[in-house]
């Protein structure tokens, strides 16, 4: 069977191997004459893989001592909840640094919660006015001395605005909102207070997210609130405090497992860069076809977007390329246009391909 | 490969057709070429398998028009928080009817949030002074007649105590935690405001919650949280507000199509019922060995716990029970003993063979 060159935006494409051994092993874990799904979260089948994929996600991210992992539930979207929850306290404030679709969700999440308990968010810098076509840099931004946290996202997803440099918004608590930036490249996770994405771009299925924190941030936390929602409560139980999606861990696993067998995130950083050159450059040898609306420094190694001159050829194109075998080529609804994502698991040969189907296609329209 | 005979509490043993079906199609969904794990959740493919999932627990539950079908992320810890943030306003009050451990951790997290918006937490009822050897009727409850709600446990995984008759709490909204009585026998969905319960008894793998709510009773939820916390935002959403764990939703339908294959709710309840009454059977045949510290109305069908005359001997059942294939049989570490779960997809030639176990077992050590 031919593997579909899938460059969904995530729920995204997954390294096969880490496929197959689930597949294998999938009625008899370990020998146990039962699936992993069906063993017990506290028995030592299962421990010694939610052991595994948080050992794993500390040595291929060089997560220092000072710094607590957990695999929680609900998503990115469950994190704009608890952030300010937890850090944003009656009276307090917090920036937000908007740059696309899922800042702007952080945000106005926040907000919600600011105005339960009294608190304030402010837009410390948006891209709005440009459509959100580029990363707004520090110096630009308004910060609050006092803010509680500062918030942004390192990758926009829809808008394929990225922050290539990862840079520092003051010097007040950086939580960032890594969920299609995460683990493709080496980075300091140190500076961060916080820093969270949901699996399903790098690191495995819908249904689990990893989160980073500094312990100390986390001692910082509201203490009062229902266990469940307490960083605090996930970090006393490693990540055991109720019953985890353990087939969902178990995934994870499998592709840390992936990633630290093909060399670690030097490896994939490299593959990752090559994919976004090719893509890049296809575009820009048609410029006059093919536009990517995003500032050059600010363009995304993992979200590539751009337009075609008109809808109907965006429509074909994607057409046409699925009937190639490339899907997931179409821009989020709000912003329509063409996406190509290229996490780790996109093969090079895809990218190659999509890219010999971008010239045909603009030599057969152009 | 011969199947382990797994009692596990939960996560549970599944359906073997149904793992079956997600190892054969795991890499190549529907003819896609790609695993479900990979589509994208707004899709139709992926889509077509949540919409199934909601149609076949509206089918086999027959959940009436008036009602609601969530699927959700972060089990029923989740749900003991968001029910107070929903339905427990400032200044009011709400009931809850505490049974054994889960009943319990649901009213001392309602508690939480209640003491954060100035409200109230009642315990209308419990059984801890018998140690929770019983489900108390609605007799002996002391019901709020202006409580928001009445929340109670109609099966305590635990203690192994089950409301065999689903009774009703006064006129106030009933919202049940049933997670570990889901969808093992047919009953009314009509009289609940809500019930909800973790997938990983009786419906599926793990990481996902199952929710039926009234309509009009959502509506009464506050309006004013982060819209992740919001059961309206979901039920808007049609349960895709966000990345839904669509992995463990393709399970879940798989679980339920085999139950539906088997002949629905009135095959399976047939069976659970003979299943427990072997189990129960052979208990109370050696009833000078082994004891069900459960009053016999109060039973569970789900989890039967019982003890031996000693510590001893009850780790030496465990551990020559595993010799023989049979795991999953340790008591909650927090009560000790024995805890048989029989969901559904325990077969009944294990329950069997586990009973003449015990009769072995006695008569060696009795």
């Amino acid at each position: 069977m031919a593997r579909t060159m899938n460059f969904n935006a995530g729920p995204a494409t997954l390294p096969l191997p880490a496929l197959e051994r689930a597949r294998d092993e999938l009625l008899d874990f370990a020998g146990s004459g039962m699936s992993v799904m069906e063993h017990s979260h506290r028995g030592k089948e299962y421990e010694a893989v939610h052991d595994e994929a948080l050992s794993l996600l500390r040595e291929l991210l060089a997560v220092p001592a000072s710094h607590e992992i957990l695999l929680l539930q609900g998503g990115a979207s469950m994190q704009f909840a608890l952030v300010p929850m937890s850090f944003l306290p009656q009276g307090g404030s917090a920036d937000y640094v908007v740059t696309g679709a899922w800042s702007a969700k952080g945000e106005s999440e926040a907000r919600k919660w600011a105005t339960i308990v009294g608190a304030r968010v402010s837009v410390a810098a948006t891209s709005h006015e440009c459509a959100f076509t580029r990363a707004v840099p520090p110096e630009e931004a308004k910060l609050d001395p006092a803010a509680a946290y500062v918030h942004w996202t390192s990758n926009e997803t829809i808008h394929g605005v990225q922050y290539l440099d990862l840079p520092r918004f003051g010097d007040r608590p950086q939580i960032c909102d890594m969920s299609s930036d995460f683990l493709w490249r080496k980075f300091d996770v140190a500076p961060f207070a916080m820093i969270y994405g949901g699996a399903q771009k790098n690191i495995g299925p819908s249904g689990v997210t990893v989160v980073v924190a500094a312990k100390s941030f986390i001692e910082q936390g509201r203490k009062d609130l229902p266990s469940i929602l307490q960083y605090r409560a996930h970090a006393e139980a490693r990540s055991l405090l109720n019953t985890p999606p353990t087939f969902g861990v178990y995934l994870v696993r499998n592709v840390l497992a992936w990633l630290k067998g093909i060399g670690g995130l030097d490896a994939i950083e490299r593959r990752n860069r090559e994919k976004a050159a090719v893509l890049y450059t296809a575009i820009d040898a048609d410029a006059a076809f093919y536009r990517c609306p995003v500032e050059k420094g600010s363009r995304s190694v993992m979200n590539v977007v751009f337009r075609l001159p008109s809808e109907d050829l965006e429509k074909r194109f994607v057409d046409e390329a699925k009937k190639h075998g490339m899907v997931g080529l179409k821009g989020h609804r709000s912003v329509g246009g063409i996406r190509v994502s290229l996490y780790n698991a996109v093969e090079p040969a895809w990218v190659t391909a999509l890219a010999g189907f971008m010239k045909d296609f603009r030599n057969r329209n152009g």
